[in-house]
């Protein structure tokens, strides 16, 4: 016989829950909830586009009076604060009836930020936290970014060839990628609050800059520019990197000028890289300076998350090395 | 029970056997022999450093008697024709009573080209032909480009950042890969009759173009610098890439400059891509002009034949998509 699914295995499944509203919680954090009893599952929830209701309303509402006595794991401390938006979680977990709630991470929201966890103390609930706090705080990465430090969580996208070239010497960048590494870049565009783009690629590409995937149309971004003038109709205008406001999730999508900026100011937390499989030779370099003084300081700042073959191309998914 | 070997795993293990002999043959080809009676190996053999005693010669040796009625497994067809340096194979394989061999693939060689087969059919030997011979060329590869093209199999070495540099904008190169990278290098060093460089790399480099692995110091290749002038001490001149004589595997190490006269000159079979995980940013691209005048031409060219971690760098080798 099988083991029976430990504590850590519910709260697995549910900081995968929760990554389920990553993209479209904002300006809410992005919360996974699983409902436990009697080693089943009673009800799962994570916060639903716009931020509300929040997950753990959601699973509630979905378990009825069965969670009674069950466990509820949550990948975040739940709310502790009123709003005029919905009642507040820790309130709705005591009123349902909960024995048991295993939290991944605190709040770090001041008005919550250990009061979740009180509270439910206070009314008798047994409260356990740190439970695989690093992944659901990767799990929340966008949100977690935001809140500690009031900027974008930003991904920046490069397709190169094998030399490292985004382009043709003379701006031919079509195609260097095949097919399915094209499709697998809107379904990140998708992913994101907004996209950025310099104004040279602004200029050339504009009308690509879409989500060209059956289902998804409707989820295309909110459309940046990176520039000290004035924006196209539908476009926002954006002076710098330290200057994005309103968005939780960014994909910079080039050219070298935009992703060099965003380098050197250290406002990027993940990188795409799509290769493919050619040389091209004295061709447009991905990269223009990024303020690297000694090649020593350049190293240990980027770990290998992912990769995989798409196609004949290659992605990797390198993650920014920082303590959150 | 296990079923029993075939003659493909026979032929497989032969071919494994071909590949010990491949830096170290020339001139003559790095054939595998295997000597099979009974379902059970009596003797093996590879060509000998310098190419004598050839593999068919060294296992018929270690077989003795035990070869009257065996199978030999050869990876490539026995040769035909008689040298000072020593008999020719078919007439050993009569002499010493082999039944049957298994012959991977024809000697290109017109002294031979199937005249060994021809001459083994003869005396009354059961030959069969073909099998695993894409196998058996490839490793045979740098002999068989040289059999087939008049050059050397010529592997070019990149080790980059992950936008494609080989260096800072200010030259500096120490270290963008990692200790396990550079000792992969240094292997494959040992595994080329020849490295190459640039001028430029040579000034720079010079001193640390040797083989410094445990047990291998002696396997340090033959030198040769790209120019149009003369080389120092220890150095042949090579004027271009069709300029490189008497030298099966050549390994080019840079830099940028002869790495694209070789990619140009379309001399390069096989592509180390030696890749950090840092960015560097506005530094030393890893190849110049090669002479590529439309983006879809890049196309098609390279195949993904190995790829591994070592330590934090990716190691990504491709192969030249030929018909040899």
């Amino acid at each position: 016989m099988q083991r029976p699914p430990s504590d850590a295995d519910w709260m697995a499944a549910t900081i995968a829950l929760a990554r389920r509203g990553r993209s479209a919680s904002a300006p809410n954090p992005n919360v996974g909830c699983m409902i436990v009893k009697d080693g089943r599952v009673v009800a799962r929830g994570w916060t639903r586009p716009g931020g509300r209701p929040h997950a753990e309303a959601v699973a509630l509402a979905a378990a009825g009076d069965a969670a009674r006595g069950a466990t509820a794991y949550v990948s975040l401390e739940p709310c502790a604060h009123a709003s005029p938006r919905g009642p507040c979680c820790t309130d709705l977990l005591v009123a349902a009836g909960i024995a048991r709630v295993v939290i991944a991470t605190r709040d770090p929201d001041p008005r919550t930020d250990g009061a979740g966890i009180a509270r439910l103390g206070a009314a008798g609930i047994e409260v356990e936290t740190g439970l695989l706090e690093a992944d659901a705080r990767t799990a929340m990465a966008p949100w977690w970014t935001r809140q500690g430090e009031w900027r974008p969580f930003v991904t920046l996208k490069l397709a190169t060839s094998l030399d490292g070239c985004i382009a043709m010497a003379d701006g031919s960048s079509r195609w260097i990628t095949g097919e399915r590494a094209r499709a697998h870049g809107h379904l990140e565009r998708a992913g994101h609050q907004a996209i950025l783009v310099g104004r040279g690629t602004l200029a050339a590409d504009a009308p690509t800059l879409d989500v060209r995937l059956p289902g998804l149309e409707d989820r295309s971004p909110k459309r940046l520019v990176l520039t000290s003038g004035s924006a196209p109709v539908g476009w926002t205008a954006v002076a710098s990197p330290a200057a994005v406001e309103g968005v939780d999730s960014l994909l910079v999508e080039g050219g070298a000028g935009a992703a060099s900026a965003f380098l050197a100011a250290d406002r990027v937390d993940r990188l795409l890289l799509y290769r493919a499989p050619i040389l091209i030779g004295g061709g447009k370099p991905a990269l223009g300076d990024i303020g690297l003084a000694d090649l020593a300081d350049a190293h240990g700042r980027w770990r290998l998350a992912d990769t995989r073959l798409l196609g004949s191309d290659r992605l990797d998914v390198y993650e920014r090395i920082r303590i959150i």
